[in-house]
């Protein structure tokens, strides 16, 4: 969907205009009242659920959760999935002319937060003729858009799920964040932004961002047991620093190749530096409650046990400020052994969790 | 100190001629039998304690633990500083000429191994005519030195002290070592490994390696209560990618160009790779209990709480193969919230153990 008006930006900058990339699953009801958001993390699109017609593997990379029959049951939701403001998969982002310049943004494309993302999601959704979402969902970064929304909204949004997710960053996620970016822009196929005009991609540096970002999706358990000192061929070593070893290696290169052949660079930069940039009780000298005060949804909020990237402790902090604010809350701590990446996974009790949460609201809210 | 005859590696590959580096504190006593080997990690030296002359800042890189009067008390003991093979601080290393192409070895020097540097110490110890250490000690990879050493010169050494170590790296482990590799190796100045001809050095790789090593150097809660989300400068954002905005990312930037500045990308190369390969169980089918049979030292092992590199359970794994070995082994785990650096720094609890531990050794060796 196309936007002319200008959006204004948290950096004080606007965009305009720009374009909305989105898919729907099941039907809008008479009452309008049955419309699910599902915001995406760092490298995910709008395709949220389903396969394209003729192309085996497009499943959606939440084609686990939503879907006819599915924890979010498109039978009976209306689900939305839109692609934010500076990603690398059609929504309006670096890779795109500048209409006011000629050029391509590269580099230049501004600096986009959580907060603008949602307010582009929250025009998007008008626009769609919905007044009030039954509910918002994420994990990840996508958590916070769900956080952000029950902030920013409050009297749009009726249930805010909140999946492996955190009220901001630690000084070592933005730490991980930081060498990503830095072997990006230090890639001399970066350009300083505008290597679109050179036709080259910074892929040295999109491969080391990917590796190190893998490294901390998954739990040291799941390592160990899926890969453990494994080698990757025969049973001696080759006494070399550069081939390939052990099959952890042989994983992370192969997930860094195949990343940087589809992921924009810019995009990188921009996205890690929302999840930097996130932060709703900073307007609040630090007070987690305070901030979240404003929040009139319901919420779910999930964790998983072996998550270091964003702990079960993190999400407790959440729930900790909303049930001081004696907002309804129901939280999980699942017990998985996956990491970070467990809230995209087949784990029985967690999708049986959400689905009776969902189940709730259709037999609560859409009676 | 040169030696002409040729090193056996554990590659198969030999090494001569080759030099070791090395420094002596203190003074070897009449029985020659109270000498200390210090092993070091991966960026450290044979400059182990003490200050050069004329050159204030030239500390040894573990001055608060050993010297006269200090908990490896120099007085006492007679302390042996080296830097291993393949290192960049003296001893031969990829940045020598291979006297027999008369070309910079680069890529070309051979693989080392914990056991080669082992067995190189051993030759160096034998030159300086000492027939059994009193003790041999490191901590990280140098920890894993001295429990090699138990193993392939048990006869040779009395007493193991062995710190913040682990029996061999885990997957995560290597996975971190493989991404600061390929960020060195894919940095386009390390021209395959020969980048000395090209008179260039590949400061991006290195910084990148660097930066994320100080991250698994670190507590989560150390970097959490020094950084935090503290800005860099003011209290507004810059709204910018590139830009520094948090504390965390100047300090990392700064220790990796630091670290490009005086660091070799080959020795970077050859020292992880030495981590990877150790792992004294894998010729027992991964039986540490058998692995550690040989060992007829006694050991002081010592680890952290916060160290989530070498945590303390890997200590612990070595502790009881120990113990079910019946070996002498004294074991600490300190509540210290510094993470692996932990082992490098002032703890009053940590450096007292070490102390009581050395006076024990003169009181019941020296005799």
């Amino acid at each position: 969907m196309s936007f002319d008006q200008a959006l204004p930006l948290q950096s004080g900058g606007t965009l305009a205009p720009y374009q909305l990339t989105y898919e729907t699953y099941g039907s809008l009801n008479a009452k309008r009242d049955n419309a699910v958001l599902i915001c995406h993390a760092l490298n995910a699109s709008h395709h949220v659920a389903g396969v394209y017609p003729g192309q085996e593997k497009s499943e959606g990379w939440w084609d686990n959760m939503i879907g006819p029959g599915k924890p979010v049951d498109t039978n009976r939701f209306f689900v939305i999935g839109v692609n934010n403001l500076g990603s690398c998969f059609g929504s309006t982002g670096p890779m795109h002319v500048n209409p006011l310049t000629g050029r391509i943004y590269g580099a230049d494309f501004p600096v986009v937060t959580v907060e603008d993302w949602v307010d582009a999601q929250a025009r998007l959704v008008q626009a769609l003729g919905i007044e009030q979402l039954a509910a918002v969902m994420g994990g990840s970064l996508g958590g916070m858009q769900a956080l952000s929304w029950s902030l920013q909204y409050p009297e749009r949004i009726r249930h805010a799920v909140v999946i492996a997710s955190a009220p901001n960053l630690n000084a070592e996620n933005i730490a991980f964040n930081e060498v990503a970016r830095r072997a990006i822009v230090t890639d001399p196929d970066f350009h300083g932004g505008h290597f679109y005009a050179h036709e080259v991609v910074p892929h040295r540096g999109l491969r080391i961002a990917r590796m190190l970002g893998h490294i901390t999706y998954l739990s040291d358990d799941v390592m160990n047991s899926k890969f453990g000192r494994k080698l990757q061929s025969g049973e001696a070593f080759k006494y070399s620093t550069q081939d390939i070893e052990f099959q952890i290696e042989s994983y992370l290169r192969y997930q860094g190749e195949k990343f940087s052949e589809y992921f924009d660079a810019n995009t990188y930069l921009l996205i890690t530096r929302a999840l930097d940039y996130f932060d709703p009780a900073a307007a609040y000298q630090g007070n987690l409650q305070a901030a979240l005060a404003r929040a009139k949804a319901h919420f779910l909020m999930v964790s998983f046990t072996t998550d270091w990237r964003f702990t079960p402790a993190r999400s407790r902090e959440m729930v900790e400020a909303l049930v001081a604010n004696q907002r309804q809350v129901s939280y999980a701590e699942i017990d998985a052994p996956h990491g970070h990446d467990a809230f995209l996974l087949e784990d029985p009790r967690y999708l049986s969790l959400v689905r009776a949460y969902f189940e709730r609201i259709a037999k609560e809210d859409l009676a």
